[in-house]
C-alpha cells in the first residue's frame, strides 16, 4: 500500500510573494520576464512540485502589489511555459465574473493540449469592485456571483465533455475526419448562459482539465466540494487550518465524493535560515522593506474596505465587512482582534504574504511543522508561497524538500506526466459518452 | 538607398490550408498538435518570414475544414511558439464581435512582452451567425458590427497607451516600483464600451502590437485604412488584386496616412512541381481527395447561405448574399458568374483555398508570378497559404525563396528582431505621454 504523500503547489509572484520581495538582494523585480517566470518553472521541476499556479486579478493600481501591477496574463504566460517544461501542472486563475464560459472552456482546453495534460482552472468569482468598470457593468453581489459562478463551471465542464476520445478518425483513405457520433452539441439553456457548443478543440489529454478553488465562504465551499480538484486554504495557525480542512471535506459526501477525491492545500510562506533567529531576521530584513502607502493599499485592497484613515498605532476595532470581500479578509480581521493587534501589524502581516500563513524557521523545523499539518488533519499538502524568487523558492527547494523526501512525505521523482497523475485523480469519462467505458 | 522588399506570412492551419490537404502522403493530420506547430514556425524562420498567422473562428462544424473544427485556441499557441521561436512575428485573429476590449488588449499585450515584439492582432468582425449562439446573443448586422468593431479598436489601442515606457522604476533603494506619472487611465465612455484601465501589464515591446485587417466591404476597408498595419487582401487575378490595393491606399490620405504606411498581402496558395505539369497533377490530386459533404459545408459557411440544396452540375445563378456574408462570399461568386461555373467547380475552388487564389507552376513561375504582382501594384508581399504542412511549406521556403533572395525581392536574414522591425515600421509612442519624445 502507498503511502499517503503531500502535495505541493507554488504560487508564483515575479516580484516575489512577500511585497517588498523583489527589494530583497539578489531577487527578482519583475512580472514581466519570460526567463524569471522559465527560471521558477525549472525548480519548481527539480523541486518535483505538482503544480505551478498564479493567481489573477483584472485591475491594476500603482500601489498595489508591485506583481499585481504589471504582469503577463496568466494564460498566455502558462502556455508560453507548457513549451519549456515536461511535468509541472501549470494553473491559473480565471473570473467567473467577467468571462464568457466558452472562451475559458476554450483556453484550458488549449492549455492541457498544449502541455500534455498538465493544465488547471482557479475558477474564482472576481471580489474586487474596481474590475467592473474594466467592462462597464455594475459590480454582483456576494451571493449572485456564487450563483453566476455554480452555472459557469457547470457549462465549461459541460464544454469539455462534448467531445468523446477518438472523435478525430482522420482516415486518409475515405476522408473522413470527425466521427460525427463522438461530437455532440452541449444546447446549455440556463440562468444566466446560453450556450451551444460544441468547442472547437478535441477532448483533451486530461479528459477535463483540474479545477481548483479557494472560496472560504458558505457559497464559496458549497462550490468546492461539488467541482473542485484541488483547494487553497487561507489559514493562519493549525486549529483554523484543521477547522478550514474539515469544512470542506465534511461537505463532500452530500455530492457523492470523498475525501481523497480533493487536495486541501493551505498557503504558506516558508522564511529559511541556518538558525531559527537567521530566519526571523530575515523576516524582519523583509518587513523592513515594506512602505506605507503599498501595505495600506494592499490592506484595504484586501479587506474591501478603505483604511487610510486609520493612525497605525490604534487597536484594530471590529469592522463590518462589506458584502464584496472574501474570506481573506474575515482571517485576517479575526486574527487582528484574537491577537489585539495594530492598524500596523495587520499591515506588516498583510505585506509579508497578503494574509496567508508565514513560518520562519530552520528547514528542519519547517518540514516538522509541514509534516505534523499533514498528519494533523490540517492539510493534503501546501501552496508555497516563497517571499522572493528566485532564491527563496531554492531555499525551500534545496533545503526543505530533500527532508520530506527522506521522510517519505513527498515524491521522489514524477510517476506520471499529468497533472491528473501527480494528483492520484482519475481520467474522467465524458458523461455524454459513458457508455461502455471503466 | 533600400531597395523594396516583399513582405511574407504564413498562414497555419494545422491539417493544411486545402480542406484535404491532411490526406496528401507525408502531410500532417492535426491541428492540435504543438510539434507539428513548432515545426512550421521552424520553417517560417528558416525562410526569413515576417509573420506566422492564425485565423480563428467561434464554432465548429464536423462537416467543416478540418483545422477549423478541431484547433488550438490562438492566443495559448502563439505564446507556446514564443518561447521556442526568436524571430518570426506571431499573428492571430480574435473577435471584436464577441470579446471584452480589456481581454483583448491584456492578452495580445502580454504576447508582445512573451515573444519580445512580435505579436500582431487580426481585428476581425464575427460573420458568421452561429457564433452568437455560443454566447447567448442575437448576432448584430454588418454595419452594427464595423460600428462596434471602429470602438473596440481604439479602445485596445488606448489601453495600449496607458503606460508609458519607464513607468516601472524598482527602486531597491526607495521601494518604488511605479513612477505615478508614467500610468494614466484610460476613462473611455463610448457607444458600446466603458472602460476605466489602465491595463495591467505594461508598455510592450513594440510600444503597439501590430494590427492586421481583412475586411474588403466599404466599412472593413475604412477600419482598415485607419488603423491597420498589415491588410491581407483575398483576390483571384491580377487586376482585381491592383483594384483592392489601390482600394486600401487611396483611402489612407484621408486618415494621415501614407503607402509605405500598411503593407497589403494577397493570400495565395503556392502548387510547385518541378514542371508546370506536375503543379498541376499536384493540384488534381489535391482536389481529387475533396469529399462532397465537406466542400459543401465550406462553401455554405463562405457564402453565408446554405448550398446542400443545389445540384452540383448546375450553373452558379446570381443570388442575393445576406448581410453576415463577407467579402470572400462576392469575390467568389463574381468569379463564378464571370467563368460560368458551376457549383461543383465553385466547391472545387472553396475546397482548394477557401476563396484564396490558387497558384501552380514551377518555382521560377511562381516567383514571376509574385515579382510581377509586387512590381506591378498588386502587392507588397503575400500571406503564404501552403496547402499542407510540412511539405508544402518546405517546398515555398526551399524553392521559391532562394529566387526572390537571388532577386533582392525578399530579406537573406533579419535585420532587426521585432515584426515592426521586420515590416518597417517605427514603434509608436503613447498618445497620452508624447511630449520631448520624437
Amino acid at each position: 500500500m502507498h503511502d499517503r504523500q503531500m502535495h505541493l503547489g507554488v504560487f508564483v509572484l515575479g516580484t516575489g510573494n512577500h511585497i517588498a520581495g523583489w527589494r530583497y538582494p539578489g531577487a527578482a523585480d519583475s512580472f514581466q520576464s519570460l526567463p524569471v517566470i522559465q527560471e521558477i518553472a525549472r525548480i519548481a521541476e527539480r523541486g518535483k512540485f505538482d503544480l505551478l499556479f498564479l493567481g489573477d486579478s483584472l485591475v491594476a493600481g500603482v500601489n498595489d502589489h508591485p506583481s499585481f501591477t504589471a504582469r503577463f496574463e496568466p494564460l498566455t504566460m502558462l502556455a508560453a511555459l507548457a513549451a519549456t517544461t515536461t511535468h509541472v501542472g501549470l494553473g491559473a486563475t480565471s473570473s467567473t465574473t467577467y468571462g464568457e464560459p466558452l472562451l475559458v472552456a476554450r483556453a484550458f482546453a488549449s492549455l492541457d493540449h498544449l502541455s500534455g495534460g498538465r493544465a488547471a482552472w482557479n475558477a474564482v468569482t472576481s471580489s474586487g469592485p474596481k474590475a467592473a468598470a474594466n467592462f462597464g457593468r455594475e459590480h454582483p453581489r456576494h451571493d449572485a456571483r456564487y450563483e453566476v459562478a455554480e452555472e459557469f463551471v457547470d457549462v465549461v465542464r459541460g464544454l469539455w465533455d462534448c467531445w468523446d476520445d477518438g472523435a478525430i478518425v482522420a482516415d486518409r483513405q475515405t476522408g473522413q475526419y470527425i466521427d460525427p457520433d463522438k461530437v455532440r452539441p452541449l444546447d446549455h439553456e440556463g440562468r444566466f448562459f446560453r450556450v451551444k457548443g460544441p468547442l472547437n478543440i478535441g477532448r483533451t489529454p486530461q479528459g477535463q482539465p483540474v479545477i481548483l478553488q479557494a472560496g472560504s465562504s458558505d457559497p464559496g465551499l458549497a462550490l468546492a466540494a461539488r467541482t473542485a480538484d484541488v483547494v487553497f486554504s487561507v489559514v493562519q495557525d493549525f486549529d483554523e487550518a484543521c477547522l478550514a480542512y474539515r469544512a470542506l471535506k465534511d461537505r463532500l459526501p452530500a455530492f457523492g465524493r470523498q475525501d481523497s477525491d480533493v487536495a486541501v492545500l493551505p498557503g504558506v510562506m516558508p522564511i529559511l535560515g541556518a538558525t531559527e533567529a537567521e530566519a526571523r531576521e530575515k523576516l524582519n530584513l523583509l518587513q523592513s522593506f515594506v512602505t506605507g502607502s503599498n501595505a495600506a493599499s494592499l490592506l484595504s485592497l484586501r479587506l474591501g474596505i478603505d483604511v487610510s484613515g486609520f493612525a497605525p498605532d490604534d487597536l484594530v476595532p471590529d469592522l463590518p465587512l462589506p458584502d464584496t470581500s472574501h474570506g481573506f479578509a474575515r482571517t485576517m480581521l479575526a486574527k487582528a482582534r484574537r491577537e489585539a493587534m495594530t492598524w500596523r501589524d495587520l499591515h506588516n502581516l498583510t505585506g509579508a504574504a497578503r494574509g496567508h500563513w508565514v513560518l520562519a524557521g530552520t528547514p528542519v523545523q519547517i518540514a516538522d511543522t509541514l509534516e505534523a499539518w499533514f498528519r494533523g488533519g490540517a492539510a493534503d499538502g501546501f501552496n508555497i508561497l516563497p517571499p522572493y524568487f528566485p532564491g527563496g523558492f531554492d531555499d525551500f527547494v534545496d533545503q526543505v524538500v530533500p527532508i520530506l523526501q527522506a521522510r517519505g512525505l513527498f515524491r521522489r521523482d514524477y510517476s506520471g506526466t499529468t497533472l491528473r497523475d501527480h494528483l492520484g485523480l482519475a481520467r474522467p469519462a465524458s458523461r455524454f459518452f459513458a457508455d461502455g467505458r471503466p
